[in-house]
This record gives structure tokens, sequence and C-alpha cells, in this order.
């Protein structure tokens, strides 16, 4: 079983509280209902790498309180609050909690994140330009003027190595940590199948042909809101040609360097975090 | 090797062009250039299936030309006409056309289609309400007030059935054809990965608890512009607890009816269409 950083979520959606605004009227109003903890974007974690939550009273004033989901029968929710901007920059402190948390958490904070985000960059309608409300239960915004429904994004980006001979290939984009390699990844456009965007973005980064593209897992990545899709492509040879405005360089490298540095053992790269899932993605690949 | 419908595109999609201002506008100068025909997003097809072009010089007045990309090295074009607007309603002459598309086709219409719909509900910056303006070829719109940039939209959908004794769990949405069952689908949502969100959707709508949940193909859909992503998910057992709201009915049905349904034997249930990733699916669950 397969489990990547950010999945293992346990709260229940709850899609019919999004539909019933008496159930969701209900839950705003439950004793027991919970307020994520965030300064910032940012959870606080106790000492287990469980997030923080407060009760509900304590979202500040003019919360727009968007509904997580169920635990067990206990509602859950994030505060959108007023003036709430976009998180900016690369979240480095927020890259170096990943690695505390407890299982399952980091889905609960990914979901919201994202939630959250999203509101902050969409509060006007892309369709005609007029402030929007939201609606079902924090999921969703509405258009008073032309009655467009809009929902949160959800981008899929293809993530994936090509192989050849036993070997994987890597790249490097410029501005990364010395000495990191990772699968190469870019966004998957209208019209093209996970497939064929894996094959087309290692040929344009790379210039390697692949085919026979395998999936190997998912997992959502809330920076801003991904949805990550790690595979496999078959390379036709080991040429490589750079794009460099894409890559600063790419290495082939073969199974027994993946499994040694994954290990933690010195070699020609430094591997990506275990949160990514590229981590996923070379730990399944490396074990065959 | 898989081929589901609106895959097989055989366009290079010259992502360098769309960052090179001056290769661009050469494309555009380009007497070969050429112009996808398109009559309220209805393509033209000739008798062996394939997309009508013409000119660009035969753009309306005041059109935005959009770069599909290259065949060979012969610019492609959509036009996004002032005024145009979204396609409503269910699009049924459309999908009584997708059968006669040859082999790629539809894949370079589906491209178009999709940028063209979200340009036509895009024109405003979801951030701060000012009309956008057209960037990067036609792949992405930018704000002259906040600078802000927009990208087109692509939604993941899970598309699944479960699988229990053999068996497989289809289900039937209101107002489908009389006698149409087909697998179960619904948007992916920010926070979870693929697998998460078909456990859930089987639950939600079908009250069936899966795990082991396997991949099996994705195709572009551009009714607006989904990615959909095939699965398999192992039920616990065969008790259906139906969401009404969701699905009319559900039903078990064993891979010998599967395989006789779409062989094109009478059986329980009518088939998918063959350019639905559901006849894939169906297909590829069918043959083991």
């Amino acid at each position: 079983m397969i489990s990547p950083g950010f999945t293992g979520g346990t709260l229940d959606r709850a899609d019919r509280l999004r539909h019933d605004s008496e159930a969701f009227a209900a839950a705003l109003g439950d004793w027991r209902a919970r307020l994520l903890k965030l300064e910032n974007f940012e959870p606080e974690l106790d000492s287990e790498g469980r997030l923080a939550w407060t009760t509900i009273a304590d979202a500040p004033e003019g919360s727009e309180l968007l509904l997580l989901g169920l635990d067990g029968d206990r509602p859950c929710f994030a505060a959108l609050t007023p003036g709430m901007l976009p998180p900016a920059g690369r979240p480095m402190r927020m890259f170096a909690m990943l690695e505390q948390f407890a299982p399952g958490e980091a889905a609960t904070y990914a979901a919201a994140r994202s939630l959250l985000d999203w509101h902050t960059r969409h509060r006007f309608c892309a369709n005609c330009g007029t402030a929007t409300n939201i609606f079902r239960a924090g999921w969703a915004r509405s258009c008073p003027n032309c009655h467009a429904e809009h929902f949160p994004r959800v981008d899929p980006v293809v993530i994936m190595i090509a192989e050849h001979d036993g070997r994987a290939l890597l790249g490097r984009q410029h501005g990364w940590p010395q000495g990191r390699y990772s699968a190469l990844a870019g966004f998957l456009e209208p019209g093209e199948s996970i497939e064929e965007a894996v094959a087309r973005e290692i040929m344009e980064e790379a210039g390697v042909r692949v085919s026979d593209v395998r999936y190997i897992a998912s997992q959502p990545w809330p920076f801003p809101s991904s949805l990550m899709i790690a595979c496999v492509g078959m390379a036709e040879d080991e040429r490589i040609t750079l794009d460099t405005h894409e890559l600063e360089d790419a290495i082939w490298v073969s199974r027994e360097v993946v499994r040694a540095v994954l290990a933690g053992e010195p070699g020609p790269f430094l591997p990506p975090p275990p949160y990514a899932i590229a981590f996923t993605l070379l730990t399944e690949w490396a074990n065959g």
C-alpha cells in the first residue's frame, strides 16, 4: 500500500451537508464544532505532529466558516478571515514543518490550505467581474450578477521519470538546493491524457522520447492546489537535449544508486523530501 | 496499448512559441498558417472524419488567435471571436458527431474546444474583477490591474467501477437514456489523491467501501475541460446504499455480461459510447 505525503486524511468531507442549508446551520451551531488554528496559512502542531484546533467562537469578526468535514460527528471548520491575502513566496517555513505531521494530519491541512488559498484569489467572477459570494458550506462561490457558479481549482500536474536500460532520468531546476535532483514535472493541459502529458513534458524538458507510460501514485499538493500524478515512461534512448530554460541539468541514475541515496547514503544527488511524491515515485521505481 | 477517446492528437503544442513573441508573430505571419473551422464550437468534418481548416485570413474581424500547435512546421490556430459565448446546454449534436472523428482528430478538437470555452468564461480577473488580456499565444490571460496570471482550467474527475467477486458496480444517473448504466464518476477535490477521491465517490453515491484502487487509463473530456481518470476499486461487499440525489439505480454485473454487452449483444444495460472512457474502462476490466 503506497501512502504518499498529504494522503490518509480521516475527516469525512460530508458532501451532503454542503447541499443542506439546515444541516449546515446545525453544524455551525454545534457547541463541539472545531476551528483549525492557522496563522498566515500556517498550522500549529503539537509535539506529536497533530493539528491544533480551537472553537469557532475564536474566529475573527467577519470570518466566513468553511466546512472541512466531520471528525466522527463533530464538525470541523476553517476560517476565511476578512482581508486574508494569498500566501506569498515559497513556503519555506512550511516545508520545514512538513516532516513533523502525524499520518493523515497533513491531508486535513492540505485540503484547508488549498480551499482557503482558492477563496483568497477568487473573490470575483471570472465570467463578469462581479464580487462573488460563498455557498455550499465553503466549497463554491456564486455570482449575484450573472449567476455563474465557481468551484475550487485542482490543477493536475504530471511528475515522472523516464527509464532506459535500468536507469532513471532525473532533472535539476535552476535555484534548487545544491545537489538536489528529482523527477521532471509539468502541468497537464486541456486536451491531453496523463500519458500524453508525461511524454510531452519529458520531450520538452529533456528531449527524450518515451512510450508505455505507467501510472504509479498520486498526491494532493497544497501550494496552492495541485494533483500530482506520478508516472514512469520507457525511453527510446539516453540522449538528452536539455531545455535550459526549464532545467539546469539532467542525469541518468541506476536503481542501485537511487536505492542507496534514498537509504541516506551519499551519492550523485540529494533525494527529494519524503513528503514529496517524487520520493514515493523513486522508492517504487527503485524497488522494481 | 490503450487509446481512449480524445487521445492520440498529432499537433506539437510548441510550448516554446508561447514564450517567444517574435516566433509567435512569425507564426501568425506564416502564409501556410491554418485556422480550425468552427461554428458555435462545433467542427466541420470531411467524409473521412478529418477536421476542416481554413486560412487565418478567414477569422472574423476582431478575433484573437490561439496557437493550437504545429502540424509539422505549419502553425495551427483557433479563433476567439468577439462576443463568443460559452456553449449552452448538453452538446447533443456534438455527441452524435463524436463517433465520426478519425483517430487523433478528436484530440485536436478537444484541446481547441476546452481552450476557447475557458476564454469565454474567464474574461475577468478572479482576483480583482478587472477585464484581462490574452498572452502566451492564447494559453493564459493576465490582469492589467493586479498582474495576476490565469491559466486554463483542467478539472480532474475520477470515473470508476467497484469490483466484488468478479462483478462490477455500475450506476445510472437521473435523465440518462433508458437502459444506460455506466461507471460512477465525480470531481476530485482539493486535498485528496486519485485513490481517495475514488473511494469517497463510491461511498457517497452507492454506500460501497473500496480499497486497493488501481489506475486504468485517462482521457481529456472537452465538455468543458475535464481530465477523466479511470480506476477500479475492490469492494468489501455488495450491499448498495444509494444516494438517490446522485443515482437513480446501481447494479452489479459480471465480466461475461459486460463482455457480451460491449460486443453488441442485448443485456441488462446499454453500454457507454466508445469515445467515453467508461467504455475503455469496462473493456479493460472485462478482459481481465
